[in-house]
């Protein structure tokens, strides 16, 4: 079945410290941290810190508290990267998008006439921290 | 500037019922209906009743209250055309993808390897209706 939640998922284990993340807010229900394979600069995901898959299975609560986050991180993004919009993508299932089976929010900083990168390619881990502490220091 | 909100645009007038929408769901937060350029069958849009231009200066109820509309719908969506999963769009400003500024969340019912189709062609009006009918029929 499509929506059981697997606690070996990789957010999951960003969630319980078991591997690294580069973190960008965060407070009792939700975390902000960088993707590593980033499609725009400043590219960053918001995930509930309580287990859910996706849009489907989540709870009113933790939609609400996800999207605070992202609202705020948003706007200092915006600021960072003095940037012109938002995309806000969420991927539900693998036919959705979906790679990571937490839920998460991705936050896009977009420029006029820039379009999104393609998915999958790695990013600079040292170009990424650095985007993560403009992101901070916005917030 | 660009939060500044323009109660003239085409949601606004469908919230009003200057202009008609094709309706999937409504409470009194919150109101769903078809894309009249669908770019996936089922492909519906979630606003909040009150005014804000986008995710950068919605508040945290006008969120919660569409998030709690989009998982609603969301789960119907997927029932009623049997996908795979869902995605989920939300732009801010024009260079983020927004074309009408009140706030919306796209909700796009997704099957395997089956691609969304391109912005900007207006859908037969009788096909969308059908398919607000069945989503509808699926809340």
């Amino acid at each position: 079945m499509s929506d059981i939640y697997d606690d070996q998922n990789i957010f999951a284990k960003i969630l319980r410290g078991e591997i690294p993340s580069i973190k960008v807010f965060e407070d009792d229900e939700t975390l902000c941290f960088m993707d590593i394979m980033p499609r725009t600069e400043g590219h960053c995901l918001v995930i509930p810190k309580t287990p859910c898959r996706n849009i489907l299975d989540a709870t009113p609560q933790q939609l609400a508290a996800c999207m605070a986050t992202v609202n705020k991180v948003a706007n200092a993004a915006k600021t960072a990267f003095d940037a012109d919009g938002i995309s806000l993508f969420q991927f539900s299932e693998a036919a959705g998008g979906q790679e990571v089976f937490h839920l998460h929010f991705h936050i896009h900083p977009r420029h006029e006439g820039v379009a999104i990168r393609p998915p999958g390619t790695m990013g600079d881990m040292d170009v990424i921290k650095a985007n993560a502490a403009r992101i901070t220091a916005a917030l």
